[in-house]
């Protein structure tokens, strides 16, 4: 069968860098070789360096992203808490269904899709919440919501969540100087790794607060941590970890370190910004607000009378670029164009914006 | 950092057939990509064909083999459920814990470790439970038990659930045949790929009674489903498919039904047997009982005066061979030796015999 070799400009999954994919074709080592172990200790180092954090409870969990939201509302919901959800796209919206089914009372504060996380409305929308979630950067909308603010305001005796699965080693986060408690990502973004694996972080004071015995097993922390931890000495079997994936991240963060996390997002914000004024010259219209647009996923609105699924298969198809529908009920009238990890550089904005706007001229 | 190049041959991970290292490194492609998609269905349609079965809802999870044991108990268990659980070793052992979670009244019928399942204890167990679970392969000891018979001798009101981890495409499993409503492995076993994945299958008459609102948000089969099944027209995001290892898992699959599942059966069955004729010719004795083998995965115990963890450190260190140690309180007494996919071969039977037996005489 022909080999298919796509440029991939959606919202996930983006092209990893050329360190990750020789990684995961490396021997494969036994999830307790000594060797892998090492890999492992120094993936969770290399993660809390990107995600600006010491929290010793810091690892890859196996799953996609999703499963990051999943740990952390099965991990720190107690049934009856109040958990309060800034809803301002489609992974705000999941967060109030992942966490009512662990029982929690969620109260939702509800903005428009497009629009950053009004700060003052989400801390008094409860008076004592025990978790106030929000979406550091919103992939069905393309918005950066201000996690730092967030955490500043919000109340002491709550526990700040935070979904970082489109941010993380793309634009600046900071846990320990925001203040952020829970927070997990995804490696399919801008790591620049296959999906398979969400990194996720917990705070010392979060970590006092979770579920002896979440109804997970798989999820559970205080098993799983049982194995990453090594520094209390033994290592106790959970699962198998996904070994060549956690080799591929360490892989990719090994990458990234190198050139310097500065320096990664400086890449990630110079190719958002040509790819978004060069689709205003285009004459299109950006979805997102202005001033907290991801240059990592830019949201366009689809012009009037094009048809926006037939642009993007003669992209893929004709091509070899793939780029995203809209989420939810802008699947039609709006496309996503990611530029993450090793597809954000500058040569790639010109590469979709030559494309589509041949495509669209004609 | 030198490349280090183990020969896997403990409880898993094993070394990957060729075939499905090349695809982990492939290009990789959305997960909404059609020629991705077409993998998919592709890599369901194969499962089937290893799984013995015509069940629509056979899909690989996103996670390891454990996964598949948490997505079982949480889809099908109703707080209160009896589920009779016959424990043999380490895993039926975690069944009971992952079904108390999900709330049910969990019958468990012990075994003594290296024993098979008595199906007549199993069944006699309890009048009419909603579950009867077993593992067919039991890893942490090597025994194979009779699925077969247990499904036969189980009360039709009954939903019969089988680990196979440790068994599907390295001994014969027939989903239908037998009558198994509910079953899930691991890639990194006998499939020959890299651990990350749960192959899963279900019946109709259990899909009949799966929960329509599990408490798990990311293992919930109904949305899992929206997205893998698309014969029904659309598909619908739930999260983003380990594209990658899905595609390795489809080549290994399509390696495994070009060598035909009978001939892959036989080639494990002799280089087990070829194995475990070895130890005992080294004068070694094995740990399964006889006659309930695996061939996949020997289990030989550790002669008096041996150091277990030493032998097994010269051997990854010097000899980049890793064998596993016994699981739970057999941990130093017992060897575990795989024999799986790609690895199932007398060659690295042999490999093993003459590195260990010269270590043995030392």
């Amino acid at each position: 069968m022909p080999l298919v070799d796509r440029t991939l400009l959606g919202p996930g999954p983006s092209n990893p860098y050329p360190e990750a994919t020789a990684a995961l074709a490396a021997p494969l080592l036994g999830h307790l070789d000594p060797e892998f172990l090492r890999i492992l200790d120094e993936t969770c180092a290399r993660l809390r360096t990107v995600w600006g954090t010491g929290n010793a409870r810091t690892l890859p969990l196996s799953g996609t992203g999703s499963i990051g939201m999943e740990a952390a509302f099965a991990n720190f919901v107690r049934p009856g808490d109040t958990v309060v959800v800034a809803v301002n796209g489609l992974f705000g919206e999941r967060m109030t269904d992942v966490a009512a089914r662990y029982g929690a009372d969620v109260v939702r504060v509800d903005h428009e899709w497009g629009q950053p996380v009004d700060v003052q409305r989400v801390v008094e929308a409860h008076p004592s919440p025990a978790i106030i979630a929000a979406v550091h950067a919103e992939t069905s909308t393309g918005v950066r919501s201000d996690i730092a603010a967030l955490a500043a305001a919000a109340p002491d005796s709550a526990l700040v969540l935070a979904d970082c699965v489109t941010s993380l080693a793309g634009i600046p986060v900071d846990i320990d100087g925001w203040g952020v408690d829970i927070a997990y990502a995804g490696t399919q973004k801008c790591l620049g790794v296959s999906p398979g694996l969400a990194p996720f972080t917990v705070s010392e004071r979060a970590w006092e607060r979770r579920a002896q015995r979440p109804p997970t097993w798989y999820l559970d922390l205080n098993l799983i941590g049982a194995y990453v931890d090594g520094s209390q000495g033994g290592r106790t079997y959970h699962h198998t970890a996904p070994v060549a994936l956690i080799a591929s991240l360490h892989a990719a963060l090994g990458r990234i370190l190198d050139e310097g996390l500065e320096a990664v997002y400086e890449r990630h914000r110079a190719a958002g910004e040509h790819l978004q004024r060069g689709l205003q010259d285009l004459g299109l219209t950006l979805f997102a607000e202005e001033g907290h647009r991801l240059p990592e996923l830019t949201t366009v609105t689809v012009p009037d009378g094009v048809d926006s699924a037939k642009i993007r298969q003669i992209l893929l198809t004709e091509h070899n670029i793939e780029i995203g529908a809209g989420a939810g009920r802008y699947a039609a009238s709006v496309w996503r164009i990611g530029l993450m990890g090793h597809n954000a550089r500058v040569e790639r904005a010109d590469l979709v914006l030559a494309t589509l706007g041949r495509l669209l001229r004609s």
